[in-house]
């Protein structure tokens, strides 16, 4: 007797039809919706039952709570409104990808448990080596490789760890140093924490914020000299608070001058390499080990799909491997295929290289291009606007989608500037702390924003600014 | 002008229809494929091009290429035939809240990067600890709490990294020691040497293969007299080889007295929990200080959903939390809230926690028990065969739904009968070997297994060995 408790694939059919609906109509009205909720701490917890219900509830009551319990609390990152942070991107092909995917419901830890997912996955980071501009070298088919990961502190955690772990012969962990600039990513201080450096040192950076290399050079000296053990450095292609952009090639000489393993973070602009406009920042890559990048980050494949590559995929899989009694197969020892959970920590793995295939193909190359391109030229319009009005300063270059401002009247009225624009509720951005500058993060980069939005943020940047005292 | 190379909301309409058909299809006829493709390693990368399409693909394009290229090299892990590894559940309602997770595609990083993420995923995991009968202070709203991970090695990776770093004043990582049976899973393992510790002790089992405890004292006690520090121990309840039980409150003791860590990895059988006649298994949670399962596993929720549950979450947050500029905000800033991303190495995450709460609302707790109970049931009726049949021998207790079993005749005939069920296309079994013995794993927990598959394994297990030679 079947289990009664499924829905059956015709059941499935009509929810599936439903949902897709849900989807179609949140996505065609994003756009109108308030982005951050009005909710308090505790208030969605409020509306839910204290514990799970006995009997199974239909999907019509499971549906009628998702819209009144959970989207009062859901902020809408997709919101084409949305400059907060860095953008998460999605769309309609990626949802699709990330259907197939739950339906299929596979698990990629070896090539043997669904050779498919491997095989797709190492095919599409390839042609992403060619699409990006990067070194040939880092694809599977020769000495590197790349693999998906869920999120950039997963890699940056990861590489930090196997060079500490190859770096056990120098000494022990407690007197291993990591390097990185001083507005580099929380991640790479958090990742070394827990990877058991003894110490991160944040180096300086100059006017534009990228990392002094030559004080990375004096500090690594001084380390030496004091008896500790630098063992690895992360440089930033695109810092988050900024996206400035540390100098790869003259920290790639000092890492290979020390045998320091050379981690680059390119979370967020290494999507915009797609464009070859935008490569003259990532020069030196072939003085790197490892390199990871989001693509869902602005290259509109849903959460999760970071993606990490290394050069020589040895250390990695050295460090990683196990081979358990249960796990052992003829491919396997047949050396000729790629094992994905000797690449990161997790073991299972979903495939989400079907995402980024879907993607890749509906959008093709030139689709993704357009996207890059369409966004920098939005953002260079609204920093040529704000860089031209005395009443604001750009804090910051802006290499890429993110402009970063300041009121020249000084932080209380950029801090209410930004409260300001955030109330209006169609329009998000970041206000956060540079220095001691109160700044605003504007990060054009949404899959939908086009220059209406931007035209929108401008005309509440400029509404709720007061015009400058003039001085007699 | 809006971006050209996006599909519209209605276009997502179609085509999302579209997808849930083949879905739907696929969850009908699954019972009816082969399980193991017919490929040899490069066989999909052959047929996929050298680079990326330059311009956009219709999606007919797509979808045929997934039925032509992708499919030929899938594993059907949702085959109800498939009685391999552990079973990767998925279920009708849990592709539903997949597919919603994707389409809001949100950022839980913080509780104010939205709400009902955080929110929702804290109430589901607090629902669990009631309905696996888990300690009532591991709840969020006590001092403990639970968190969706991706997989096990993660979250136990994770907790030694955690243990390693609190234990720093007492000497260096090099001298520290994880323990954890010879039958513990190689994530322990390996997660020790990727959390820096210098060494991992794999303690002797008894005669059912649950850690042998009075051996583990004995070997805390000489590694302390040796000048090493034990920091951890993990207790596994439901081993992967033979889901065998360590006798949880009895490590707990020696973890109390000798100040370690103690986790429990319950990946599995912490799913059979929710029946209470299993809880005799877990006897001993309150002197635990994390414990991991994965729903994805046997809780009909698609990977990942992995659930790390600590007893105390301050060492976790301590550990792991940061606050750079960007993230800061009033309700982090209150106390009052619970930011996820201080609970993981991940930043960004999905919103997981939706597929979890559809499933347990679409089943309720009766029909998760009437799976559980079901799979338990073909279990111990298939070992009672086997048991009952002088041509095989059961080669460890099945507490849950995992018989372990060989041929009588030997290693070679047991390697022949796993090739041979193996072969027959719709079944999967997982060989493997158990000290000198290959034996054969089968788990029965796919999420549409019933009896007739069992059934159908059992004939291929009877035709295909050999009658004992009778001894005259």
């Amino acid at each position: 007797m079947a289990n009664p408790y499924h829905m059956t694939p015709d059941e499935f059919r009509t929810h599936g039809y439903e949902m897709v609906d849900w989807i179609a109509d949140y996505l065609a009205t994003i756009g109108e919706r308030q982005i951050a909720p009005d909710v308090k701490p505790g208030d969605i917890r409020a509306m839910l039952p204290d514990h799970a219900p006995e009997a199974p509830e239909g999907f019509a009551a499971i549906m009628a709570d998702l819209d009144q319990i959970v989207m009062p609390g859901i902020t809408h990152w997709q919101s084409p409104g949305w400059f907060a942070f860095f953008p998460a991107n999605s769309s309609p092909a990626s949802i699709l990808g990330e259907m197939a995917s739950a339906g299929l419901g596979v698990q990629g830890m070896l090539w043997s448990t669904s050779p498919a997912a491997t095989e797709v996955e190492s095919v599409v980071l390839d042609w992403l080596v060619d699409l990006l501009g990067l070194p040939a070298h880092w694809k599977t088919t020769d000495r590197g490789g790349g693999v998906i990961n869920s999120s950039t502190s997963d890699s940056t955690h990861l590489v930090l760890a196997v060079a500490r772990h190859r770096a056990a012969d120098r000494g022990p962990a407690e007197d291993m140093v990591a390097y990185a600039s001083n507005q580099a990513h929380s991640s790479i201080e958090r990742g070394a924490r827990l990877a058991g450096y003894g110490q991160v040192r944040l180096i300086g950076v100059d006017d534009r914020y990228g990392m002094d290399h030559a004080q990375l050079r004096r500090q690594i000296a001084a380390d030496r000299s004091s008896g500790l053990i630098p063992v690895a450095v992360t440089s930033a292609i695109g810092t988050t608070a900024t996206t400035a952009v540390d100098p790869v090639r003259a920290v790639g000489e000092i890492a290979a001058e020390n045998e320091l393993w050379h981690h680059v973070d390119a979370a967020y602009a290494g999507n915009a390499m797609i464009c070859p406009e935008f490569r003259v920042y990532q020069d030196g890559l072939e003085l790197v080990d490892s390199y990871t990048f989001n693509a869902h980050k602005w290259l509109l494949t849903n959460f999760d799909c970071n993606i990490l590559y290394v050069a020589d995929r040895r250390p990695l899989i050295e460090t990683l491997s196990t081979m358990p009694a249960y796990l052992q197969n003829a491919a396997t020892e047949s050396g000729a295929v790629i094992d994905y959970r000797d690449w990161h920590v997790s073991l299972g793995r979903r495939f989400r290289a079907l995402k980024l295939w879907f993607v890749l193909r509906s959008y093709g190359a030139e689709g993704l291009r357009y996207l890059i391109r369409s966004h920098v030229a939005l953002a260079d319009e609204l920093a040529a606007r704000l860089g031209a009005d005395p009443r604001f300063e750009l804090v910051a270059p802006h290499p890429f989608a993110l402009v970063c401002f300041r009121a020249s009247a000084g932080n209380e009225t950029t801090e209410a500037l930004a409260a300001a624009i955030n109330a209006a509720g169609d329009v998000a951005v970041t206000p956060m702390q540079l220095g001691d500058d109160a700044i605003i993060r504007v990060s054009v980069g949404q899959s939908y924003t086009e220059a209406e939005h931007v035209e929108r943020l401008w005309n509440l940047i400029d509404t709720h600014t007061p015009a400058i005292q003039e001085e007699s």
